[in-house]
């Protein structure tokens, strides 16, 4: 692997090998706009393409208009092999010894205007997301939900592993990592077992996180006119991490006959780097979906075994204690999660063959979650409900309180990374503190 | 009721009481551009607007370019008091005997410019959709769906009568009247009896039309912020028509856990012309959810009785025949529902409170669907799957031929009426024709 003359931590997400994009803006200049994260900078494409840093590829000439936009549509929009030459370009404006490596390295008015440090930067939601539809093909999430709310032999409906599950969710409320959170008010029965149903009003008692993957469209699809399986790859921009969080009293309350809605629709965040479909690429791998490809009707049946990719991903919950002596509050950090993308049943490319196949359009910014992602024992469970089952037992914290579900002032963290120290294909983060309800 | 220098048939939905406003280009001048219905004309706000038309409208001044706008979203956002206004004042200029009824009347050229016969206008989305969700609140559809796949006893869910069940839907497949609906292709069960479940793929031959109702968001609210039930009209601005075509063997196979997906994303169609809530005041009454609404939690009360609008619906379904002797098609229309907007559970002014009652954002030009308008008895169903039992007791039509479900070439025409001839406050129509499926 090339190296750079910037300076990268070995531990950075954002190494040369990866080159995520995402949305900034600055206190000194408020206009969100294009940028690519690297080390512990962000290059913002709108001063570097303005300043012809990209003079040297030319079949981007026509297109720098992209990099004026407040989201990266315009850009994604493009399609893939656009994509990946500029994402090419940049790694060569960055690694040594190439013939674009003096353009930023040697020019320091540019590096001073262009190269942002991480920690001077807001991050914006990436895209604007047309509709937004979160899938359900973490098979062991599924598997454990299935068993707390029905039992193992039937845990899994009988459709699970001919089709990718999903369903619509809500676009607007899809907010970047850092967005509090803010606890829902709504409708829950205090005893399900009591008869009558009758619901109580009030803040979610069992409010939870999701850990999932989501995958943006780059280019969308006519009304009537399926994208293939095999052309999927073209459609699609690059992945975040997302918190799909479920108030799971609201959930178990609502969600027959027609799915979840005031369980979910309160807030969903994502991660504010987009990391690109190519950067990914290295990361394929046979994944728990290898074996159930056999059986699949034509459409969404790979060709190649390795469509999994090899994400680790961690889920962090954040307390905040006020220490006794000076008053200050102390971020005391717990580790509830690790798992792989590996537990996915389905890819983000048949997904996207499922989403269509009946005509459905995509566009520019749709976003695909891929539903939880568990592995198969403690301390894999990319949620609370599974982690506490179904908040029976609830885990204990290293500050020796616990939790059946998310209290205020709880903030979670999910990470992902790929690769090896010093060449990572990172996700960053996606955080989410939990602010308490409105009063009533 | 005044009367209007306009010539306005009295069978006209769009009487002077109306005044609904779309979306429409013409050959000569293809811009989208928003316009009122009137009697057999539109009149073109772009025109009327450049030409002073609104001079007389002083408080209207500062927001004329929302007529130069290729949505109604900009003019929808200002808020129901001037809706308000301009609507009145819309009136003012088609009443006799008003300070503005010169306007038009007086003068050829504005008349001839910007009056337009509705047979030479081509109708467009009138809004730009953010998110789209669809309400289940027809309680005679939600009954007569839960004894075809339930019993009787059980029919409705637990929390059917205590909060309006909604699910969110596709927004990008929402289509205009006229757009023509490709039958989907998609996976479901030949025989739902036999083990082990292996589904099938093709074309759904379960294909249905839903006959609903469905209104859209003027201003919006911020995240984490409800709208209450006593300022939700404040964010409403109109409502329209909608068929949510529904392919019931794909829902079958896969609504289990997480609702419909593959079987409603492929196509929702539309009436053109939105009718404002000023428009639909005077046909409040009391409907079936008014002895419901004593048991609501607080934030679902109403404090009045009359919060149902009475509108009569109707579904035809329109067959093409060819003649024998001259080769030639006719059209054949079969009235196969009657109805009324009076058997939902929940106004949309309730389903906006729940929407948000857990913070969930909304923005100009979300739509609301109210979910399937049925009646209690045959031909008041507004779908083929009650008025056929699910399939096994075919109606008959005119022609001698049967439906169990749609087949390629029919056509859905759903439409909508309030008041009396001569003042009709009306929906105009949503139609539809089904394509044959794509070849696979």
């Amino acid at each position: 692997m090339a190296t750079s003359w910037l300076r990268i931590a070995k531990e950075s997400p954002f190494s040369l090998a990866n080159i995520p994009f995402g949305i900034i803006s600055t206190v000194q200049d408020q206009t969100p706009r294009p940028a690519i994260a690297i080390g512990s900078f962000a290059l913002d494409l709108l001063k570097f393409s303005a300043k012809n840093g990209f003079a040297h590829l030319p079949e981007f000439q026509p297109h720098l208009a992209v990099f004026q936009q407040p989201t990266l549509n315009q850009f994604a929009a493009l399609g893939r092999s656009v994509h990946r030459s500029v994402r090419t370009y940049i790694q060569d404006v960055f690694k040594e010894d190439t013939p674009y490596s003096k353009l930023l390295r040697d020019n320091e008015e540019l590096r001073s205007q262009a190269l942002i440090p991480l920690n001077d930067v807001t991050n914006h939601l990436p895209m604007d997301i047309g509709d937004y539809t979160d899938f359900y093909v973490g098979i062991n999430h599924a598997y454990n939900c299935g068993c707390l709310f029905r039992d193992p032999k039937n845990a899994l409906q009988p459709n699970y592993k001919h089709l990718p599950v999903g369903y619509h969710g809500r676009a607007s409320s899809v907010v970047v990592s850092g967005t509090p959170v803010r606890r829902p008010l709504g409708q829950s029965l205090k005893d399900p077992t009591a008869t009558p149903k009758v619901p109580s009003f009030g803040p979610s008692t069992k409010l939870d996180f999701e850990l999932e993957l989501a995958a943006f469209v780059s280019k969308g699809n006519k009304l009537g006119e399926p994208i293939s399986l095999g052309k999927a790859d073209e459609h699609l921009f690059g992945v975040v991490l997302m918190n799909d969080w479920s108030a799971r009293d609201f959930q178990m309350w609502e969600v027959v006959p027609l799915g979840p809605f005031s369980a979910k629709n309160f807030s969903t965040s994502i991660s504010p780097w987009v990391v690109l479909m190519d950067a990914l690429e290295p990361f394929k791998c046979q994944g728990i979906g290898a074996d159930n490809n056999e059986h699949l009707l034509p459409y969404l049946k790979h060709q190649s075994g390795e469509t999994a990719i090899d994400i680790r991903l961690s889920a962090n919950l954040n307390v905040s204690r006020e220490q006794n002596d000076t008053g200050e509050t102390q971020e005391q950090s717990n580790t509830i999660t690790l798992t792989s993308a590996k537990n996915l049943l389905f890819s983000f490319q048949q997904m996207l063959a499922h989403h269509t196949i009946g005509g459905c359009n995509m566009r520019t910014g749709d976003l695909l979650g891929s539903g939880t992602i568990s592995g198969t024992g403690p301390g894999t469970y990319g949620s609370l409900l599974e982690n506490t089952k179904g908040g029976k037992e609830p885990i204990e914290l290293a500050d020796g309180s616990q939790r059946a579900f998310l209290q205020d002032g709880d903030e979670i963290v999910l990470s992902g990374m790929c690769g090896e120290e010093g060449q990572y294909v990172g996700f960053g983060e996606v955080r989410g503190k939990i602010l308490p309800a409105l009063e009533m």
